[in-house]
């Protein structure tokens, strides 16, 4: 009888800490052995000296969600974890719904199912957008104890924007009860009022997009949840940081001692205003929020991810056909730029993305890719170490990756239902060739090997990342309790 | 006949800039003349080498001001501004307080009624609680233009807080049409959240006011209000800034060429958390927001006064008797810290104590002095040269001090109607010992010699602070715009 | 008889704090009057309704001085003086410049020799570089105690420089015997290192000399001068500050609380480097140190003004003529950069285009420009209000401004000696056509009427701005002095 | 045949990213798998769950170093190894010390020499204190080349301080040949000067070590050398970083992406300068440089090393003996404080100190500590992933820890041949029990079984760490180049 299920043989096993050459033995879906000439498998692998990595882990992806901010997601959990799968990630995090008005067991039944389908594993978000008693006093704790153990606030968006009172009954509940907090930051008001501007002065075309939302208005609520979190001694993180201002902030409260994470996407590291300003309705394709800042914001967001401020890049991917008429264009060509669904695709490109702008291009090493794109994600959710890492009794959740392949982005040759990418054209270097999910090669190269439904929720435990630093205890705030108390 | 009405000899004439040996001749109730030697007046006043300087000018006070945070304003005009005068202040600006679901204009007929019994000179900054589309655009345009120049809105208080949407119209309004706003810079939601808990705690007492409202509630609320301020490049200033940390705020964003300014009080600069910790209700008597800090804030915020970044020390005297059942006790001598009224009374000892504790200690020179009490108050609200400084052409408004008096602050000596002082007690060195309004004596040393009523409403013309930057212009954000433009 | 000697009638008297329409009175060379019709003068001059201002004080310039970098100073005391005047100013302070081996009271001797050919009044400031025993512990403290208290250090410079040893030296001794001490900061050695790699690599041409001495050797010296004067205490000013990288330096400082001052000149708001890049050897008339940097810089540095962190422009004139083999050119025209003398002209056109750039281009008003350019320096170095304003008391030295004329600046219309000008066709929006020294009408648009030799010098008692903060005493520092005896 | 020639079994393996349950085999020295049930050993070690982390690297110990600042080291390469791996430690990086006037080849053969009686591998950072031709064209080029790869240098000590020119020098040289630059920054001349002023106020003792190096001259050392590398491009480390001051330069250097390190020491998380102020000569025990400060600045430290701002934890073992009068009584037990040898030991008390601070207490997890005790200094200096981590291939150098062993620190217990510990009579929790070089016990929980002279040598190639950003080229400044090139 083999020793293990799988040998992944002569390559270059890569995590967050450690680039080394190894066979990786796999046993039961887990990595069982890491060595040099492992026995042999039942299946061998050669990686013939390529890269092999942790799965990605997306942790802030829209997956067939509902209703969200107008526009029909585009992938089904079908489509998009295989195009995840494709794209070398292997666990997303996508978002449960909360509908105002109703509850959030409800939108977690709901979501969960459609769930099921999913090629890779998973776990969600859970979207709190009206916290009435029951949702704070017996929905959530119930969720979270059944090991939902993150929660994502909004403070823009018409359907989903909490104020602050909200989001502080939000923030206290997760904090009795151990979850998680994820924040979408942007003042809302002032959105309101800069589009309403826009709009009263006929300035309606996607470029407007960007003006409507500036960086001002992100540095401001970052700022602002940053404090309520510091007020409730709360660990936060900052989802989607786009410019140089917001970055500052998360720096200044980290060295305060303040326990706030932040987050970017590839979008902010390649994509820009412009974009949106291209010929006719084109520019629609680039409309997610924040909206895309300038080159001298993507160096600003590179210098974060490197000094540590920022310890994430996610997809947020968001996907709308361009079109059809419940994608892009659900108001039509013509559409004001704040009809139009926000959101781009990305779940396929963003580790191509991140490995050739980081990698590739020399500003960042194999460990640090590894750490932004699936070991961080997956402890900052309190699934490492069975995500996000190659290490003994992990899943074996494994990308192989050919670091030298050069790639045009085709939207032709991606599997997310969306039918565009934003990145069409575009050149990287390096792409996964492999994909296994615990030990289940699921895409090989051109192949789709996977089968809906294998992919399993994944239950939380408690972990670290949502304990209070302890040197605050709300509702006593540190400066008046030290000062009164002494 | 005499060459002026009256000539005061003999004295230091301070001004903002300047700090010489002159002779003031006043006629017609201005300065007609600085000279040595001047001919003789009518009447002459020997200030026997006192210190002659501007009289104050108190850009922040509440008198008679109808139903704001609950008990009755212990002040009449004439109560409050006659122990304005007897202080060295000359011109106040008080609050014109608009009622939710009734009009700005309807607010100031009925103060302005009241303000005629003043003995000195004053005028109003508008508070708005409620932008009605009719006070946006008629009742405010109009009163501006009538030269009311000046507005107050708040970010906290139930009665009087506005929501961001709700600032951004009146910000919108105040810019087109050319008035001044001044800003209550704390985060409601978060004082509520925190009162909240504190009450369900059992936590009661007057010591608990300041745990309700800690240094980083104000420092998200002046972030956020810098924020908003700056997508439409509108001037502001922070009133009543307490603390190390909202100083820094508003430094960073000068810094950046925001146009934004920033005033404290004397109890912030005096005052301690500790001393709302007294024996019984008696902690009630220090009861105001923000809360006062700790003395390393002291020290902070005189840097931020010396270093340029806070320009004004204002009193917000806001009076409420403490053995009145109208007053501090309107809840009872058990009251919850919330229900107590806010506020403390603190015309008639602002300049004493700045002088005191700036000038007498070493800290500021007097020069400095009259510019933080008296010529940048005037300047920043519009009243310059006409009050604030000791110039050929400006009112005779001038307060005659006795740098060197020692004085035991006592209420009894005080002349406000408030029954108390928090100051009681406290040693000073510096006191006005004549005031003149317009050239006329108000105060003589002991004699209150003005009658109520001869006080005249201040009219403004637009002027140099109302302007914005230019450097960006709304609704279009410098970033967006500079970028997309280019 | 006259009541005045001089009366200038009709004009807006603007000084520091205030901008008022009223007539000076001048009797004796000095102010005797400010009013509304003042009695007839002897002498009557018509501002009609121009704006009348303090003299500037010209707090940084190299007039006639001896050796130091090179070249030979264009300008004499008299040419010097006269075109300061044709400018607007009427008080210098220069350097008298010990020459190393050599004392200070040797130089000085010498130098204020020279001085008595001046048209105006004016002081020096001791420029140490070989704190000898007898220099530190004889000569300064008596030319200190004889007026002279202001002392400028070099941090570059072969001839000029001195270590960190002997600036705590100098820092000591100016501490004790009550000096003030200006710093040119720059970094030496990584100045050399920088200039030896560019000629190394043959890159010699004028246009090096900026890439010899970048930002971040300005800002080095700069951060390390004030902790040098943190340690002991000390208030310093820091010259001609260029970046915003060495402003916010001095911003950081005096928001910690220390006695730091910062000053820049015309050239950091109007020159660029591109200007040393010009054809041939047409760029050697920009060099000057620190050198120009970009636009960008120049609006940092006018925000630096704007918000107090940098409170005096003054020239830096140091005139070496372009087609003169013992200016510029004093190593043929194909000399390297790094021999070319360095310095421009500046005494007369320093107002000017403070005033253009300034005032007329809306970035401040007349209040802020005479205090940058005149009551700010005067106040500083301890001449304050014998010069710098227009008070009861202060020296008549007085500017009439034309405020509307536009003049277009041509080398043949200056009066400096040196026989270009940088500023060259560059065009200006207001002049001033009269100037008086002491009640005395020293220049009268297009007409020098001052006599060589009127000039005084101004002997400087002890002033507050030498006062240290008190808050620390050398040599124990303040943390560790609080910590260890706590 | 055994498949392993040593398992260790049943513990937590712990690396920089993981913390897993799993088994590790080695062969050869190095490890050679890592999974669960691996086969049989020749030699089994029963880990017992306890906690198996990679031997510590001391990046910053000074081992049997001749003559550096007075008084002999207590240690030699045997006793100092010995006491190193008792304490976990399995890599040592000590110093070969140039004498001025001679060679750093050298110094490089007479220290190497000592070196070969190490218990444990080791490798060295070449100080560098006389940059003459010599050294910088041909020895420093050879040593690098031949895998010395690490140059320190000293801002201060007579004997080793370098100016800034010299600075620059060498590392011009560290950047042309690929060496990392590690720098001891503290402003000498202002070292100097306090130091006389304090001994010419009789204030000789101990205490007043600390008082002639406050905070301030670190600051400004730290600063400045950041500029100096900024100016290069030059990556570096600040050794010893004790303040909250110095830690702000290097996260602001930082975040404008310098590629700028920062070390501590566990005496700057423990310590005080109140430590220098026991009785007698007991202070005596407690000078080093930098001098320890306060338990604020020792959070300060804390809040850096976990925003990522230091990266490292060394011991700056320095030991010199108490009651020797080789040691810390060179001049007596009267010495003044500026005679006392500075430093103290530590090799051993390192890894138990941080992970009682950090892990026992709450603050970093057990992979946090690896990182900062083994494998961040492994990566910083070229040793990794043969040093500081459990990976396939990489050496065998592992401490297997009790986590929860209460231990109250005695010298008597301790392995240096210095005669006391600073740390006496504190109590820790968690202490290392058995540790492994290369495969080998050699510390077994009470028995030490190493054979001297089985360390080895350890060779670094070119690594990361070394590389310049490449965003700017010396001799050209950034910004000069941008604004002029472009």
């Amino acid at each position: 009888m083999a020793a293990y299920d799988t040998v992944i043989r002569g390559g270059t096993v890569v995590t967050a800490s450690d680039m080394v050459r190894a066979d990786i033995g796999i046993a039961g879906g887990r990595v069982a052995a890491l060595g040099e000439n492992l026995d042999e498998g039942a299946h061998e692998i050669d990686a013939g000296g390529r890269l092999v990595m942790p799965g990605g882990v997306d942790s802030h992806c829209h997956i067939e969600q509902p209703g969200s901010t107008g526009g029909t997601n585009a992938d089904t959990f079908t489509s998009g974890s295989i195009s995840a799968a494709c794209g070398g990630t292997t666990t997303t995090i996508s978002f449960s719904p909360q509908v105002r008005g109703r509850g959030v067991r409800e939108a977690m039944d709901g979501y969960a199912a459609l769930a099921r389908k999913s090629v890779i594993d998973y776990c969600f978000h859970i979207i709190v957008n009206d916290p009435s008693d029951a949702v704070i006093e017996e929905e959530l704790p119930e969720l979270i104890a059944e090991g939902h153990r993150s929660i994502k606030v909004f403070m823009t968006y018409p359907s989903n924007r909490m104020d602050d009172a909200q989001l502080l009954k939000v923030f206290a509940c997760a904090k009795k009860h151990g979850a998680f907090v994820c924040v979408h930051a942007e003042n809302h008001d002032a959105i309101m009022w800069m589009t309403d501007r826009l709009l009263e002065a006929g300035l309606t075309s996607p470029r407007y997009h960007a003006w409507s939302k500036p960086p001002v208005v992100e540095r401001e609520a970052v700022h602002r949840v940053i404090a309520l979190a510091e007020l409730l001694d709360l660990p936060i993180q900052v989802f989607h940081v786009t410019c140089a201002e917001a970055a500052e902030e998360i720096r200044r409260a980290q060295a305060r001692g303040i326990k706030v994470f932040g987050e970017t996407c590839p979008q902010y590291l390649t994509l820009t205003a412009d974009d949106m300003d291209r010929d006719g309705f084109e520019g629609a394709k680039f409309i997610c929020s924040p909206a895309p800042r300038t080159e001298e914001h993507h160096e600003a967001i590179w210098r974060a991810l490197i000094d540590g401020t920022l310890g994430i890049v996610s997809s947020d991917h968001a996907p709308y056909s361009f079109d059809d008429p419940r994608g892009k264009a659900l108001h039509g060509a013509n559409a004001r730029f704040s009809e139009i669904p926000n959101g781009i695709p990305g779940l396929e490109t963003r580790l191509p993305l991140v490995f050739s702008e980081g990698v590739a291009a020399g500003r960042i090493g194999p460990c640090e890719f590894v750490a932004l794109t699936s070991a961080n994600p997956a402890r900052l959710f309190g699934l490492y170490p069975k995500k996000g890492t190659i290490a003994v009794g992990s899943d074996a959740d494994i990308a192989i990756w050919d670091a030298e392949r050069e790639v045009t982005i085709r939207s032709d040759d991606l599997h997310t239902q969306t039918d565009y990418t934003p990145y069409e054209g575009m050149s990287v270097t390096g792409w996964p060739v492999m994909t296994l999910s615990r030990g289940e090669v699921i895409w090989n190269d051109g192949e789709v090997t996977a089968e809906p439904g294998r992919g399993r929720w994944l239950k939380r435990e408690p972990y670290d990342y949502i304990r209070p630093t302890g040197r605050f205890t709300a509702p006593f705030d540190p400066i008046a309790l030290r000062k009164l108390e002494e």
